[in-house]
């Protein structure tokens, strides 16, 4: 078994094991891996650069090459051949339609209308489906992270922006056009900072990693003692939301206040999302993790200020385990349920 | 057939029509009716007060009878008899618990872990269906008002409070401890209003209607004309939403800009849902429609700003059209769909 592997547990004797592949494409990597069908056992998880820059067919062929790279290792690793690979769950950004398969269009790439489940199955030869980034990184989460098992799940991702997921019932939820879970784009300041998608006080506006680094950059700005500017050898536009975790657990007070603030962003945001949906788990993951309890002990005080009691017992506020592959063993958990797998 | 009765159909020849019994229990008033199981027609629909400071016992009492009164004039009205009702289907203030029947708490009546559901199903000797009130008004409209047929249905109904119901694949959604759908409860404006469940910026804190009231009270502080005081004779604490809405109509400048902000904090609220649930259809209703157009289109465009393109294309915003009777509607409908009939 090669250093890229994590299996936990074997295949049943005497019943073969089947396996799904798996993309997380992103605007900057892509993340391809293999899992048994159980979820039981994770292979060849790689990332390899999208290169968004030489277009859609490209970027086509690079999933194609990482995933039959990630079947030979995991046949290498498990003695499987390719036909015990069942299929491809690929989650890409969104708006897209699951139905046809379609991306209908994401920014960070410049694709409208791009067929990417059939191009990419047809590259693979094996059947294929697609789903929302940020609902299969809670959908992974789900399956075999931090809010394993769970009924009713409710998932952030913070990056770049704020993805959300949204599991009911022990299944992604969807809405009636696919593009229900943008739980980054709630208002919780109706006249607040401007977001990226064009409204004003949006959660991800505030609790984004760039909103973070925005936020420390404003702080420094009053002129208090800080080790954030020695962080970045001066140069401001250089501190990102890691650079403010670090300087907080230094014990840095201008880094520790924008943390603070920062819980207090996502235990409004959470709390609405109790109030809303009544959660077993609220699962953020993401560069948030790191804070730890730095983060998560306000965000939680928050939380029991802001929503009802009945709904604060009953949900746990946890990290994702899986850090960056939860994207790539969601989008295999998704192709997993949908043929009656998991 | 009495004057109550509201019969669209008949039931289909040679086969006898069952009838179902509601019950909508408010803090001042009860609302009983009946039904033909399949929500054809409506009979016997009354409102008594709930008279709550006299005791669980006594309320329980008085719903018993209201729903005898309405067994009797259903007979009455289309030849049904007793052994014709299958059952009674309850909406009450919450938090409750579904599966034992128990209101667990009501500010309004004053119980604590009060077994409703079983009491009323004793004393008329019929089963019976617990659920909540704002969830069974929202399921009143899908069932057949304002947003009959859609699969995914957010309400929201406006009055004392902002009560929630989130229908999700034409069913009731409950969240782990049957909290879900506190959806006046969203923070919109995270330094805001003081609302009274303890936390600030809830939407319920801008629009309910005490709230449409509070502000109207301090827009008239600034000292501008207005036919407002003259309609509650001077007496300011007299204002309520619905003499908002009236001075409104009449061209009053002063309520047509609390009404367009009462738009805008719905509009606020909405664009969350949208952007959260991507519904087909939200219902708005209590005394809000009485605004009519005045309201709905400053909302609707309130939400095309805010909400993503998609989900606003997927999705109507009305307002209920079953008034008064919603909730009973509601709770009819609700023990319908759990006795597999609806």
């Amino acid at each position: 078994m090669e250093a890229g592997d994590t299996a936990t547990a074997e295949a049943p004797v005497g019943e073969r094991a089947r396996y799904i592949l798996g993309v997380d494409l992103g605007g900057t990597n892509i993340v391809v891996g293999a899992m048994r069908a159980d979820g039981a056992t994770q292979h060849a998880m790689h990332s390899v650069p999208t290169r968004a820059e030489l277009g859609a067919d490209a970027v086509v062929a690079r999933i194609a090459e990482a995933l039959e790279r990630s079947i030979a290792e995991t046949c290498a690793a498990t003695g499987a051949t390719r036909a015990d690979f069942l299929g491809v769950g690929i989650g890409s950004p969104g708006p897209l339609d699951r139905k046809t398969g379609l991306v209908i269009f994401t920014p960070n790439l410049g694709w409208r209308d791009f067929p990417l489940r059939d191009r990419v199955s047809a590259a693979v030869g094996l059947p294929a489906t697609l789903d929302n980034d940020a609902n299969c990184a809670t959908f992974g989460e789900w399956w075999i992270g931090a809010a394993k098992g769970a009924r009713h799940v409710i998932g952030l991702t913070i990056g770049t922006g704020i993805g959300g997921g949204i599991i009911l019932d022990g299944t992604l939820f969807h809405g009636a056009s696919d593009v229900a879970g943008e739980l980054g784009h709630i208002t919780i300041d109706s006249t607040g900072r401007r977001c990226g998608c064009g409204n004003y006080g949006c959660l991800e506006a505030y609790a984004s990693g760039p909103a973070i680094a925005e936020r420390a950059r404003e702080a420094l700005a009053g002129g208090e003692p800080s080790i954030l500017p020695e962080l970045v050898a001066g140069d401001l536009s250089r501190i990102t939301a890691a650079t403010v975790y670090d300087a907080a657990h230094r014990g840095d007070e201008v880094a520790g206040h924008v943390v603070r603030d920062t819980a207090k962003f996502l235990g409004i945001g959470v709390a609405n999302f109790l109030n809303i949906f009544n959660p077993e788990v609220v699962v953020l993951a993401g560069g948030v993790t790191q804070a730890g309890d730095a983060l998560f002990e306000p965000l939680r005080a928050e939380v029991r200020r802001r929503a009802f009691a009945p709904a604060v017992e009953a949900c746990r506020i946890v990290p994702g385990i899986l850090d960056g592959n939860a994207g790539v063993i969601g989008a295999i958990a998704t192709f997993a349920q949908q043929h009656g797998l998991a």
